[in-house]
């Protein structure tokens, strides 16, 4: 039995994740799309074999040959839909973020949490990756012993003109927020952004790049690089230093050329190319998992509205020119670990 | 519509190739499975949501709910199961060798050849590896210019009692034999096998490791390191070099830990830990060509014989103790490379 | 003719530094040591054949056979020695820091100033690193257009009892505070301090790990992760980030083991291990300029003096808990660079 | 007390030698050069500080003032320069080969032999070179257990047109031989060399590159690629592959530039630049242990003749297509390795 999935938004991002589920997911099909261009959507269901088409992406949510939701549509959009998803009681991948601002994105958090089943995951894909998975795997087991910092650097090679300096946070630095807390299980407290001088290279009055330095609330500091026109590639760059060692992340395997006085291997161009496979293996995970009539496996609706919550701190700090806490809303029960619960039920 | 496959032979390899199906293998089923302790091959249809399960191979093959197989069973056996797939026009993917003998393989080619329908595939999975495709991609776009020499280890931790030496030769260069005649598009003409001393750490009276030099009909060299119980790992290199530059095959991208005064990666046990991602992905590609009712996309039959007739150039070399040339049959037109076809045609 | 060299402190440090004299650099001698335990220094000059022995180390400096003189003395004594050799007028290379204050290093630049020629070298030995020299050299070179950040890490595996913490800052920090000033030519006007939890691995009440970010006066970010036990190894990090790419320093080639489920490379257990290269060139580039009569090659006394008040900012910001502004003299016309003085001359 | 040189050959290497011993070598003096084009000879001497010039060289040997030699001369004259050292019981380190053919350095083996004293180092500075050292350090200690293959590749970016076919053998792949009896101990006992398609990018008839496959007396296979036109650089590998790992040579450390969509390092030119420091430490070691009055630390005569040896059988295989057998003379006692003669002697 597939597991048929409509996808909300199928522009750059949510036209990728329809070729995937279409070609590339196990016991998945692709249901029903919806677009604000409607001719687009009917285009790309056309090229996959025939998904039903909505010009009403609610319309979408309500089908019952819909069984789960994937939401890839405008950054503003996103809460709308994945508020509707819950009210139809069906599974929902939302690209990040969940919402505008982080209250908002803890309103959806309330709504489930009402709801009282987890029905939520936010796109945040590289906890799919092999190489933070290969992070994870070694930091809980120990390998490094307690962690004490984690040293981060996100570089785009370009950015569009409508980026704003705001968007290294929202848009880029929120991936590192999002594995840092992953990594250790831990909230963030604190956010302090430096700003060193800008590239020339970026459109003019953008403030690129931009470092910030964040605080676990048992005292790890995460720092982050984040470059939006770094020009030589899409790099993505993680140490954990713990108390007896370190682990680095690897760039992807490519193959060695030596040619011409120099030994190299190439750099993604950008995000796709370097997240492919955690990409596909993010669906098949979350497919496999809702098919199941499980919860979603990957990060929650409470994982989205902290890394708002740690963002907004980080804006407020750019613009204070210093350190800012972050306002985090009590955690519902709903989100509390597996082991956490255990324990509350047993008690 | 999914392609529903039959596997025959459900042990480590079948049984790997059946999951695979199941769970990450778009618009495919798992239809059938077979093997010769049928108990076994029942306990995995069961744990994979319910296969039919056919005590006669043949049946398997004949069943009209059975698109396309799968050949995992003994190697004596795959080439009674490709014939009778061939017998039934049905695609067939068969786990290396073809068939006990190069002779034996030939039949196979004549098989297909006399039909006239390209079906036969043989599991060269090396040819899906992301690294491997890299040095094929930038090998063809001229970044070293014309090759001379493919360097290549095959090394494995270690190998069960029942592995020959022969083995070495049948088991494991023919990997390298393979890729090499991918890689180049030239077939081998001659083998000089060289025998260092014999690790202590194999079974008694293996002679490994062994050094294999081939040698295509347009003068590059191909060494093989092929060591069976390396220890320390499953290793595979390779460097192809040309007139420009040199191509590197990077191994799989792993975390570095730091730790206790070493700077380290991990390297993977097994070939099955190896090329995981390569498995799936050329059951996704055959899976996708053959259901749009194509040609099987990797290496036919013709690969399959061409290998086999080189490997028996190799053990002949090892017995012989010197160079020997390999006796290949001529190429029917069915396998010509789609430029010759080309041209054949316009002619 | 060869320039006959003093030694002041044979410990560690000046031992090392006598034995690299007498042994492995050309053109220079072992002329004279002095240590506070005259039989270590006897020992020592036996050992390296003969150097004359001075109980009282200014005898040695006034000493007629002694051309120039090395200052590894401990930390505290260091300016009293550097002074006078100004007024002997004698070349002195002196171990950092220049003295136990800013303040008291700026006395050392005024004196030296005063004298208007330059005699004092600081120890900064990783100008002389072969990995740092490549990444100045090719950043000189415009290889990444302009700077806009440099990471760093120094890591120590351990330190002994003795050490506080704000000598992660005075004997760790000041290293990558002076590279970033050679790498940059420019000034550091702030520092900030941020503690993360420390390790358990140290002595009781270390603050260890610390993490610095320093400001130069065009804007560049400098960080560094300073960490005195981070019990894996020495291990040294640079990256500079700049507006089309970025340089990182490598680490020392090692030879690459597999064995036994790892490929992996030693990492040096200390910093003499690491620099003894360095160690050796400066001392050799340090003897050729002095002999020639010429001003010392590497760090001079105002690099020192402007260090000492870098890293001044930077334990006062580990106190205070939030960013201090560096407070740095006028800079006499002793020390401007090479291209200014030119400029002020043809005036 | 300096070691007072005299230099035989001041081209591109011997040169190179009189810079490195006038300015980089400690305790050593550059005493007196002798050159064919006098003017050459006269020029270097001035720039270097004044070294007595020779007419003939023969005088340089006898010069009272010349405690050792160095012989950098055209190959063709090495042999009557040693033996005139010989004569004069003076220490020579002298640049490959140590004569035209093997039977000649046999004759130079016979002459030191009869003297009863090793006075001549062949200069094989790889044996110098920190990579090397440190493969051969760990195969030492055990590090792979018992080694079973060394593969190797020797790649010159390009070559003059006075460069010949059998200088592959006796310019380039006798400097594996060295390293691999170096690193083994052993003798090598057969040579077999394969020929590749030549590049079409060196002179007309060259036939280039080579393979060379090296059969030690205890069954270690050793495999050389030689490359003398391989147009990218100046790439030297080594892997020694063990019972339980492999040791791999790194190439030397290099400073990680990362723009364009590359992530690259430099690849030495030449030679020169990619043993720099081995040809520095070479002329030191060299110096110290003939200053002391003890035998030359490197290459013995006999390695130098077993080298040609071997090269002979190789250049033989070349032109034979097929295998060859080394003819190797008795070696005297003055060679054997120090273990055996205090067994000897013991006796």
């Amino acid at each position: 039995m597939s597991l048929r999935i409509g996808v909300i938004g199928v522009g750059a991002m949510g036209s990728s994740h329809c070729r995937t589920i279409a070609r590339n997911v196990s016991a998945a099909t692709l249901a029903a799309v919806s677009d604000a261009d409607s001719a687009r959507a009917g285009a790309l269901a056309e090229e996959l074999g025939g998904a039903r088409v909505h010009e009403d992406p609610f319309e979408l949510v309500r089908d019952p040959d819909v069984d789960a939701v994937v939401v890839a549509s405008s950054d503003d959009t996103h809460m709308d839909f994945v508020l509707a998803c819950l009210q139809a009681e069906k599974p929902v991948l939302c690209e990040k973020p969940l919402a505008p601002t982080a209250a908002a994105s803890l309103a959806v958090v309330e709504a489930e949490s009402a709801l009282g089943r987890r029905l939520v995951q936010v796109a945040f894909m590289r906890r799919y990756d092999l190489g933070y998975l290969g992070v994870k795997e070694r930091l809980d087991a120990g390998a490094i012993g307690l962690p004490l910092f984690v040293h981060c650097a996100h570089r785009n090679a370009s950015v569009p003109d409508s980026y704003t300096t705001e968007m290294l946070f929202t848009s880029s630095a929120t991936h590192e927020v999002d594995v840092t807390r992953w990594f250790l299980g831990r909230e963030i407290v604190a956010a302090t952004v430096m700003s060193p001088r800008s590239t020339r290279l970026g459109r003019d009055g953008l403030r690129d790049p931009q470092f910030v330095v964040l605080e676990t609330d048992d005292g790890v500091l995460v720092d982050v690089e984040v470059f939006a026109n770094a020009q030589y590639g899409y790099d993505i760059r993680c140490e954990v230093v713990g108390e007896t060692g370190t682990l680095t992340l690897p760039p992807p395997a490519d193959v060695v050329l030596r040619s011409e006085g120099q030994d190299g291997r190439r750099i993604n161009p950008d995000f796709r190319a370097r997240f492919l496979p955690a990409y596909r293996d993010q669906l098949q995970a979350w497919s496999d998992a809702v098919a199941a009539g499980g919860p979603p496996p990957g990060a929650s609706a409470w994982d989205g509205y902290a890394a708002a919550a740690v963002i907004d701190a980080g804006v407020a700090s750019l613009h204070a020119g210093r350190r800012k806490e972050v306002a985090l809303a009590a955690r519902p029960e709903l989100y509390a670990p597996a082991d956490e619960r255990t324990v509350a039920a047993a008690t």
